[in-house]
């Protein structure tokens, strides 16, 4: 299978699948393909019929949206969705509400792994966003027993919270106390540090990337390797 | 199982796991709540974790997004999605592009059953979108067979796509000759009338869709009772 990604520093979507691959130890052959300032000819295009990443590549068949890849997957590593069907139906909502919704805070916190910030303003509706991650991640995390959101094993809602994990980070979000533990213990795990580390010495900035973050704070660090 | 919907008329996202359920003969009480002013206090927040409509009630077991409805639904029912596991990649693609893009049809030709207009006019992203959504729904006809987007059997690929088939005829949106088939014969389906008819005796109205269309476009006719 190929997966094809964008810049790790940035696409908070090619991280879902590619995450839970490595943490099922699902093989497959990555192929990154920086993000392209020319949007009418996107280089995307050349693999993706939605000219997009992430998509998956099994032997011809092509899957396109990361959803759609990780239930893919799922059918193959069936531990890929908690075993219990009331549990893997909070999950699959936990995971479609990630995949639909928190728009504001996609918009105002965008995945930038590298840097940190202090953002200007926490409006009403990023607040909204961020308390109902905070209390869905609660409910999980309690109802479920931990360390993971749905129990004790790694599953696709892990994968799809990823790229939040990431932001609260760069962010400085503040969530209810198992909540924080859970970033905490997400951002320890190996294939999140391997992630993080490949951003870290990505040598490509893409410029409204750059400009949405400062348009929203002021960048206190940023831990990547010089452009 | 209860299925929590709001207003037949505007609620796209309560029309496919609605739908779906019709299709497939899945036995569900409907309980309707039409949107309120109110966001703050929504009624929705009394049934749904995300106060966002649908939401499934399985005797306590709550499933809160259309996509984790359908999947929960798929567990039940296999036939909502197509048997063959290639056919099934790519209507959990489509199904999931659905779910998270086409920003600006979603924006500019909102769910309104019973308007048809004519829009002011048809931007580039606008226009992308529809021809997107052409391409994508000539290759699933054409690559497994029609009549529907997946092969012979309605599926949840469907389902994710009847509003749009909705917003095509309000907007008299222009596709390619297999897509504007399609169109016509799931407008067609009872269930799809069923909907139709129960939307247009809705006696509510909520201000900022109606503001909404009238923004994008010249409304030419209307369906529904007076309000």
């Amino acid at each position: 299978m190929k997966l094809y990604i964008a810049n790790k520093n940035y696409s908070s979507w090619s991280l879902r699948p590619w995450i839970l691959m490595r943490e099922k130890g699902i093989a497959f052959e990555e192929i990154i393909t920086p993000f392209s300032d020319d949007s009418a000819n996107s280089p995307f295009k050349t693999f993706s019929p939605t000219g997009k990443v992430p998509c998956l590549d099994d032997n011809g068949t092509l899957i396109w949206d990361s959803l759609a890849i990780c239930e893919y997957l799922a059918e193959i590593e069936p531990t890929c969705w908690p075993a219990d069907r009331v549990v893997r139906a909070w999950a699959r909502s936990a995971a479609a509400e990630m995949h639909s919704s928190f728009q504001t805070l996609r918009t105002q916190c965008q995945m930038n792994c590298g840097v940190r910030v202090i953002l200007n303003k926490i409006d009403d509706t990023l607040r909204a966003d961020v308390e109902r991650l905070s209390a869905l991640w609660c409910e999980g995390l309690q109802r479920f027993g931990g360390p993971f959101l749905a129990g004790r094993t790694y599953t696709i809602v892990d994968a799809f919270f990823a790229p939040v994990v990431f932001r609260i980070q760069s962010y400085g979000l503040s969530l209810a106390a198992p909540a924080q533990a859970y970033v905490n213990h997400i951002l320890a795990l190996p294939a999140m540090r391997q992630w993080y580390d490949e951003a870290m010495r990505e040598p490509w900035r893409k410029d409204i990337y750059e400009k949405s973050v400062a348009s929203y704070g002021l960048i206190t660090a940023d831990e990547r390797i010089k452009s």
